[in-house]
């Protein structure tokens, strides 16, 4: 039986996608071998790279000279990229903090320069981000870096602050194509892909081509993007099936009707989870309402001695994965593009049968 | 229809993996999802990567204090993590250069450092491999490194070289598992999957666990090997899915009865091969016989003209793949552990009726 899985990643994949690659396993379309077998460099491949280039494109509306990198290492491999490539002769670089993902790039960052810390929600125990009235962004900084959504934590900026004086870089990991984003306004975005965009081993980075070009000495070869860039993601073997699975993923979404449609979806699945919660006096979700992300919800128990026997019954009810990360504990309902509505009703039904029975 | 991959890498799979990977791709073992979409953190994925690294352990005999990781980036990233992490201190290292890829690890650690040639066949176009005495090690190197088997001109190190000095480094990227080695000889072994353990996405590190701790400063995180054998390959989100079948690769390699077994069927494949090409006047390979890969087998058409014929006559055949490297071109037919001995006939076939009607 399949089951609903609420892992905030590597997370569920659409069941149509699963459908595709399993026809298509032993012989990708009539080659006679399968995707896991077929050499970077050959015709087919080719042709679904440059599909799924083309659909990230279409779905995001990238502008034209933007470079789209499908690289390896995941988002902690940018934390240290992004400075290795964006310091550009400049000594500082501006974060903001709202959660752990932030925490971390943070600290990979501070390898290699100094990182002024625009703002923190840290006392606030990431449930909240900064007014933007408080950041403090350094004039000599070479770009600002934050994260939009925040898988621990469950906090996510409802939309792109306004930074002009300097490139802006977000780690979109964990809501890219989750709603349409103004790509021609930053300066770089990355995005592991396990969460939206497929499975692990491969990350898009979208980036603004006159910010590359210029690395710090000593960077390798594989981490510069304007090497990659030229190679067109292929300076080494591709992590190929895993960039295979991401273009059967944007080809889903466009059946979907693309960004704009599944945002409502996501909305819809967002606010009926959240409203639940709130209706409840067993359940409580401690970020600001105004920065609930609608990717992953955390909530607490009034009585955490029913955890495990609440994720006892939400598993005998096909529901798995809603553990809390160990830092922070309680549960997390993880709800990206791929977790169907079905889904989110199943996980309601549970909490409110559970809250019955233990009211 | 199944077609004979002789494609260099990423290359054919064992038939028996694609149908276990099938069996399973909907729901893994009754869990109810697909590997695809598994935390790397559920006791189900920690199962499967703690039987892979099992297995890869038992398949060399890798000493049990001896790290072995499963990490991003290809051998590519090797050339450059091998120098960030085991300089420790020392300024300069040595390398034998016997194709492409040793040159291409060279140009990558002079990023880093004095890399010394200890000797190289480029002046005999990476036919041979410079004789042992001729090799100049400077005392102060921080390690050797060599790469066991040149892909692209087919050029193979029969036995590890001697040298008790220094670390040997080796990149076993095109013949790890193909034969017995005696891991517990060497400082560091790296080989990226998509060869002979299994599809692109995840590279095999063995590294002696002296070696590693003290990485250059400014080295990335996810480079240093030491944090990655402190979180077991697990710093973030692993290539979960290339993990997996590289797993399902070794349980193939034990069920044929190990590398020891599976050394022999190499060698009957390359063997017929090569005599296939000797005994014609129609195909060459240039390599002394001594070096001359198991793996890789390159061989030039005496009449060029033909070539695209001759490639035309193979894909009809079902043998795809045999196109040479564009740096050098020809053919060239890999051979690595999955290719059935089927395979190697049906090619000597093609290339006996193709000569009998060009003879």
């Amino acid at each position: 039986m399949r089951i609903y899985n609420f892992n905030a990643g590597p997370a569920t994949l659409p069941e149509e996608v699963l459908d595709v690659i399993d026809a298509e396993l032993h012989d990708w379309q009539g080659s006679g071998m399968s995707v896991l077998e077929m050499s970077h460099r050959s015709t087919e491949f080719t042709a679904i790279a440059t599909q799924a280039e083309a659909d990230v494109r279409a779905l995001l509306a990238v502008p034209s000279d933007y470079h789209v990198l499908f690289l390896q290492g995941g988002a902690t491999a940018q934390f240290a990229m992004v400075p290795l490539n964006l310091l550009r002769g400049k000594s500082r670089v501006s974060y903001l903090v709202t959660g752990e993902w932030s925490r971390k790039a943070v600290e990979e960052a501070r390898l290699f320069c100094t990182v002024d810390i625009a703002a923190s929600s840290e006392a606030e125990r990431f449930t909240t981000v900064p007014p933007r009235e408080t950041w403090q962004i350094h004039p000599d900084s070479a770009y600002f870096h934050y994260t939009s959504n925040e898988t621990i934590h469950g906090v996510q900026l409802p939309a792109m602050p306004m930074i002009d004086s300097i490139p802006v870089v977000c780690d979109m990991s964990s809501d890219i194509l989750s709603r349409p984003v103004a790509v021609g306004r930053y300066g770089l975005i990355y995005a592991g892909a396990q969460k939206n965009l497929g499975v692990a081993g491969v990350t898009v980075i979208i980036v603004r081509p006159d910010l590359v070009g210029a690395p710090q000495a000593g960077t390798p070869s594989l981490w510069q993007y304007h090497l990659q860039a030229k190679q067109h993601s292929m300076l080494n073997t591709p992590p190929t099936f895993s960039w295979y699975v991401l273009g059967l993923v944007c080809q889903w979404l466009r059946r979907q009707g693309g960004v704009a449609a599944i945002a409502e979806r996501n909305q819809r699945k967002a606010e009926r989870l959240y409203a639940a919660i709130d209706a409840s006096t067993l359940y409580r979700n401690p970020v600001q309402p105004v920065y609930r992300s609608r990717m992953n919800v955390p909530f607490i128990l009034a009585r955490p001695e029913l955890e495990t026997e609440f994720l006892r019954d939400a598993r005998a009810a096909g529901l798995v994965g809603l553990q809390g990360h160990r830092s922070v504990g309680g549960m997390r309902a993880s709800i990206y593009n791929a977790m169907p509505e079905q889904g989110v009703d199943a996980l309601i039904t549970v909490m409110q049968d559970f809250e019955q029975r233990h009211g």
